[in-house]
């Protein structure tokens, strides 16, 4: 099949959002605290490697997010990787405010809130924040970690939640 | 269950592994053109949105990469977000760079190559690289796109190819 330029008839934020409708990500939730000792905390879809030598992740957020003015150089945040069992948490952090940490269920660790039922939980410090637009890439480098069992991922597709099906290859 | 800081027994580059060991992707393709004209072309796991107010997409990628010479500003760039029956193309171009466009199956638009099978595609311009450590956070500005059907997506996790299974909870 053939396509011409013309067939390209989506733009800007038309075109990012038809292609964002067909892609799925993995969830993460993210924490840290604020100056003043409380926990923070959302539901994310952004975390991604950025090399592992130094080891370092990356994640995107609104600059005009509320917890954005806490994400500064040197802050400590850990990042839960989540499996399918771990919906609620998934819901819990991408809802209410109020709500996010009023049941418990998190410890404190090297200063940050961490819920120990994710499938695996990084610590690390923020490095640098690179901003563009409204936007910004946090850049953490990674310290320490805590593994779970492996067990089936929490995915974000279409508008909600979903786990792994079949596999289709190997790529050893 | 409450957890001490000697529980995170992984350090550095072990942690980052075990995190991303379960934590799934959505599979993309970006391609791109050399300066002498030459498709270019790699499987990417870490194309995120950036915001749509404007329409920012960023992916991660090593500055030792061979692609990367030529992602420079205000290069055109195509990005591929792939559906499960396009294992064949993401394991392609995964593999040998003489192999990537050898075939054919790809069309010429805006003086980008494009896989017109993928669930979507979009065409942006590059609008900045953040370099961090050996890596680039690569932002691009998203001018147009084109969409094939909804379809399930490709997913990559533990090392393989999957798609989605059970859709756990909706999100509205």
């Amino acid at each position: 099949m053939t396509i011409q330029p013309t067939d390209f008839k989506l733009f800007g934020s038309d075109a990012l959002k038809a292609a964002f409708r067909r892609h799925a990500s993995g969830v993460a939730i993210i924490t840290s605290v604020s100056e003043s000792g409380e926990p923070i905390g959302f539901t994310a879809t952004s975390v991604t490697s950025l090399g592992s030598n130094p080891p370092l992740v990356s994640f995107n957020i609104a600059q005009g997010s509320s917890s954005y003015e806490h994400l500064l150089p040197g802050v400590k945040v850990a990042i839960h990787v989540l499996k399918a069992e771990n919906l609620g948490l998934a819901q819990r952090l991408a809802g209410p405010k109020a709500e996010r940490f009023r049941e418990g269920g998190f410890s404190w660790v090297h200063g940050v809130p961490v819920f120990t039922e994710a499938a695996a939980i990084i610590i690390g410090s923020i490095r640098t924040r690179l901003e563009v637009a409204a936007n910004a890439v946090v850049v953490l480098d990674i310290e320490s970690g805590y593994e779970n069992a492996e067990a089936e991922p929490l995915l974000y597709f279409r508008r909600g939640y979903l786990t792994t099906g079949e596999r289709l290859a190997d790529n050893y």
